[in-house]
């Protein structure tokens, strides 16, 4: 047996900054180093930040990521870390011939091996996802290969992410093969409830392999994604041995004691189950093992529980949609309601509270309480606020144009969204919307309302979750949120009847069932897919199935227009959710 | 020789109107029989609609398609057409076990023969587009199948859409396989400039499989797709016989003169040359050839000019936006400016000027042209008008917040959005927004302001071709355009100087470069994706390119919340130009 300490980058690239990212990789390198590792695994993409989209389709851009990882490795190397191996993803490209329907410039999403000033071997990954939230179809063409480098006598396999939950291509070929350890760059999304599905599958593929499996994943916020990091180090039974925390940036590392190898050098041709074959390409770097050493106590880091792992997923999305677009301030409007509470929340949790920037909006309709909340909320926070009424330029449409009912209530919501847009324009803030998912799937909302704006931190988040986030936060601190307050909401808020007061009296119930019973069908309805016919032999209401379903599917056309938000679901009613506009399907007849 | 008269029926299904498009199904079939057709053939997912997108994700809506389809043979035959064989496209599925990745419940984009009450035969679709405005890999399985039918002593062999774009798969193998006429259904959007690009495959393939080919089209206005018909047959030398009209629905007959075959029947395989094989299944319906009869002339409809081409797609578009969606009205800013008076037109041509309502809105700055040359094109084409001051709106706007530049502009563009939009709550009228793509692209147009809407006509059109359609259908009537107005567009909003008059003085070119020279550069950097350094080679000045690189990519942020407009160019700066918004990658600085 051999020792090897590998170090697992847990890192949060920014799309696009390749120079920033480029600096970080040096950086962690450098801090790799100092902590005695071997080897450095960074996440899939980590050059150019993952997902690009279409940005991989631009020459300029393809080229860029190419020329950066090979002035990255020169770099190292002048910098005094070339003895270091480091792997590391970028975009790379095929050099096909074009033919039709093939993504232009034929791009890889390619990991390379970089040591002592070199590139010393490139591969790609070969499984492209083309479900939820990815479309690898459209932007790669996908790899072949297997590199298997010899690091101080042990044989280290790399693999890309997919290639990993895929039967089949290069993760299958690793057992025949034979490897010490096979890493894996990851760019993998944090969903709700996922249950632990990441360890299932690196336990059961490392068993597969029958070697040791390194599991490194990105960490931050990307428009609608967020990343979790939850990197993975299993041994060849599948036993669990470090674990990076969720939610953070970590430099993980494990002290690994791996099978010496002898094996020939070359390249060797394995039909790779999927009916492709994939070429393992034997290097050595080094064949001598290292000196002895004691290993250090490895970390295995604690899950988060599930309103804690929701919350920091929130709070980090806004954080780094904030700072990587270059805001230095976030508005809202300030309701007094649960959900424009915990909006605030989660953005001064973000950026800070001497960040965030609330606009009280009160109307000819809007209670006592209103204010009164929404008042106390500021207090405890420390946001930065202001009062602008809503009455005298509601009053001057009204003497312009005749508008009753809906028309009516929504001149109201619409006139609070561009004042928001207004004070955006005037001073750089973003505008958080702050819309819950179970308003947005029904349309309980207005277009250019309460819709407008950047960012709409909690899309994806049903009412009910809304309230029992607003709980945990209230009990729970934690120095990831910036905010120090204690019980940050008001209990008012919490405890209080739901109501977008744009009417006298108005209520939600008046509109829509209670959100317990909402948010039970809408989860059956859009996340589990499920047709008319199965939600009633579920046991919902017939009449209320019928009625929400044409609510919800009359909702998707308004959505088109609508901000991103961080996405913590299969199905967060955007993008993953693509639905014809013109369209007569109606699932409520079926 | 043995002769067959095929009839195709380019038609305009209605997506998710399952019951709508089967009773038109059997109205066309009714027709085809009574012009002697012995075949019938419709477009690819006829009975659906295309595209269904997320849809045919829905057990339900898959299970309705397959229903359908065998209800439509039923009743066929119970009419008394079940005699003449009718292909047509469906959704159906591949029974394959789930696995990560594959489309839930594997749908098939299919299409069938019916004859006397029975599904014949069934197939689908082999090549998966996943590029363009295309996501089938997301959607749908691959088929293995070429069926090859007996009818009247020829054999026909049925392929669907892409499969006769890619090299390999079924239409590979009827060369070898042996059919004297290959039948293909279709739904292929409309792109400007393709020149003749789908008569010149037709002919390729048709001459590679060595028999005659029957190209039938879908037309139609679906979201920001137009569908343009032109159907085509050509012989197995690629000659062409007949052709159908664009944006216009037609039942195309061609009688042929085709190979009788006394082919064996039964299933074989073949290598597909793409990795695949292929079964080829051979069956007999009639082996006996028709009586002679006299063959009709062929129709060959001309190809429209490029302005006509691109002016009938806007309106086709606009027309089944519309209807479609069940608006029977549509509502829009009427500036005096050449994009809104071109918009107005569309919607008059698309459905009747009098179902056009325009909202004049002027403003402390608006000249006294702009009145003026609206209140022309409201006396020349008879749309509904109505003037609302928005003056005293944006004053008490300013009471109540100070704004001032660009945040002050924005409020006034933002008053006359909401005006709309409270108009459409009220009265149902769907709102056209009027922005062109040169200014779309580059950022000059207000977010929830002139932006706001349900349907952007002239999203896809640059500015210099605003002009040049205008002083077209200033010159052109057709009865496709339903209104019969001469002229309709006041020659003053085509010749004056643009402005959005949101300031005093105000002009285009203060902001954007002269719109000649803009469209050039937006045309490359946007549709040929050509980076900074090949622009600045193919002659644009370096420092505008620097300039509009930046506002586009800058728009780009701005366009998330954008309505759906049609689409006549490869990229619309919509849906298939996808970039993440979080992105620090800047092309103007490479």
């Amino acid at each position: 047996m051999a020792q090897l300490r590998i170090a697992l980058a847990q890192t949060n690239p920014t799309v696009g900054d390749l120079t920033a990212n480029a600096d970080r990789l040096v950086a962690w390198t450098r801090d790799a180093a100092e902590r005695g590792a071997h080897l450095v695994v960074f996440t899939e993409m980590f050059l150019t930040g993952y997902p690009v989209e279409d940005l991989v389709l631009r020459t300029s851009f393809v080229d860029a990521s190419i020329r950066l990882l090979e002035d990255v490795a020169r770099r190292l190397e002048r910098e005094g870390l070339g003895e270091l191996p480091v792997v590391v993803g970028y975009v790379d490209r095929a050099g096909l011939a074009p033919r039709t329907g093939q993504p232009k410039g034929a791009p890889l999403d390619a990991a390379a091996l970089l040591h002592k000033g070199e590139v010393v071997t490139r591969t790609a990954k070969h499984h492209l996802p083309n479900y939820g939230v990815f479309d690898e179809y459209r932007y790669f063409v996908r790899g072949d290969r297997l590199p298997v480098i010899r690091l101080h006598g042990v044989d280290v396999a790399i693999a890309v992410c997919e290639d990993l939950w895929q039967d089949g291509g290069p993760v299958s070929v690793v057992g025949q093969a034979g490897a010490g350890l096979l890493v894996v760059p990851n760019a993998s999304p944090y969903e709700k409830e996922k249950d632990d599905v990441r360890l299932e599958l690196c336990a059961r593929r490392a068993r597969e392999a029958g070697c040791a499996l390194v599991y490194v994943n990105q960490v931050g916020g990307q428009d609608e994604l967020v990343f979790d990091g939850d990197s993975i180090v299993v041994d060849g039974s599948g036993e669990l041995l470090a674990r990076a925390g969720q939610f953070k940036e970590e430099l993980l590392v494990a002290d690994l004691d791996l099978p010496a190898s002898q094996a020939e050098t070359g390249t060797f041709p394995y039909d790779a189950g999927d009916g492709t074959t994939i070429t393992v390409e034997r290097l050595v770097l080094s064949q001598d093992p290292v000196e002895p050493y004691a290993p250090e106590p490895a970390r295995v880091a604690e899950r988060l529980d599930p309103c804690a792992e929701v919350y920091s997923a929130l709070v980090l999305a806004v954080r780094d949609y904030v700072a990587k677009n270059g805001f230095e301030s976030v508005i809202l409007a300030l309701s007094g309601g649960i959900d424009s509470a915990l909006t605030a929340t989660i953005a001064a949790d973000a950026i800070g509270p001497s960040r965030v920037h609330v606009v009280l909006m009160p109307s000819r309709y809007s209670s006592d309480h209103s204010l009164t909340d929404a008042e106390e909320l500021v207090r405890r926070q420390g946001v930065r606020s202001r009062i602008v009424p809503i009455a005298e330029i509601v009053n001057a449409y009204e003497k312009e144009i005749d508008l009753s009912g809906l028309a009516a209530e929504n001149i109201q919501a619409r006139v609070r969204g561009m004042i928001l847009m207004g004070l955006s324009n005037e001073h750089g803030h973003l505008v958080l919307t702050t819309g819950n998912k179970s308003e947005l799937a029904t349309g309980y909302s207005t277009l250019y309302g309460d819709s407008a704006g950047g960012f709409a931190p909690i899309k994806d988040v049903p009412k009910t979750m809304v309230w029992e986030l607003s709980r945990w936060r209230n009990a729970h601190r934690d120095p990831f949120f910036l905010m120090e307050a204690e019980r940050p909401i008001p209990e008012n808020s919490i405890t209080k009847e739901p109501s977008a007061e744009l009417r006298p009296g108005q209520r939600d119930t008046d509109s829509l069932p209670p959100y317990e019973v909402l948010d039970r069908l809408l989860d059956d309805y859009v996340e589990k897919d499920m047709g008319s016919r199965e939600l009633i032999a579920a046991g919902h209401d017939p009449e209320l199935v019928t009625r929400v379903i044409r609510l919800v599917d009359v909702a998707e056309y308004k959505r088109r227009q609508y901000p991103p938000g961080p996405k913590i679901t299969p199905k967060n009613f955007g993008r993953d959710r693509r639905l014809p506009i013109t369209n007569r399907w109606r699932e409520s007849t079926t």
